[in-house]
């Protein structure tokens, strides 16, 4: 058995995400794991750096890069709490990452539904630990809403 | 007359690129235009930086909104001397950038073949200066593939 299965990381991703949450960002939260090993952790930080390229799967892949030295993530894996949109869709086509595996569904401005093209190479798995993803993303709308 | 038209400012995008030429980066070069005012320039640095995110555009993006002081782009013009590719014009998305004016075009991933969705606000005029603009992209590739 290995404990650092698909949850184990995404539960990472969803402490992000959570970190997110508590500054006021959209929590949105990623890790990029190789060989079973976190390299890089982000969560969304646009409002804190006003800049929309702050998404959390964008500082991760510049993080993993700058870890390795390299600027390709073949090997890697992306968990993020939130299906990638077609700017980080977008970046994985360039860093060629090994496999996508995201939590909740983006069903208006996610890749699948605007069919951002990937690197051939990158497999994707959806859905893991979706309902956690949602709620936090849920619950942070629903709170900003009765805010403002 | 306005000297301040579309050539004059891809002019300062080339210069931009011919500064990432001089790096030995792929050479593409932005600038971000507010009411006839530079108020960002990058050209790529994706070899300097080990990092695929850093593309011309996204690092104007980036300065250009810190000049700002806001995450949002709406009267700003991105004057790129390539056609933008998936991460950038998902990125313009989200900047909301009034227009993108590019030079060269990119048939096999430029936003425009992929279809990646922009922002119902931005628009897009293409082949300003494209001739220079490619020549500097093709010298650029020549010369790399009789280095190796």
């Amino acid at each position: 058995m290995n404990p650092f299965d698909d949850e184990y990381f995404m539960k990472k991703a969803l402490q992000e995400a959570q970190t997110a949450f508590d500054k006021g960002e959209v929590p949105v939260g990623a890790v990029i794991v190789l060989k079973d090993q976190i390299i890089a952790r982000a969560h969304n930080l646009t409002e804190t750096l006003n800049d929309v390229t702050a998404h959390a799967e964008m500082q991760a892949y510049t993080s993993a890069s700058d870890f390795l030295g390299g600027k390709y993530l073949k090997d890697c894996i992306l968990y993020v709490t939130l299906e990638p949109c077609q700017m980080c869709a977008g970046a994985s086509y360039w860093a060629q990452i090994g496999k996508i595996v995201y939590g909740a569904r983006e069903p208006k401005l996610g890749f699948s539904v605007l069919e951002t093209k990937l690197h051939p190479k990158t497999k994707v798995i959806s859905g893991v630990l979706e309902e956690e993803c949602g709620l936090l993303l849920k619950r942070f709308f629903v709170e900003k809403r009765n805010l403002n």
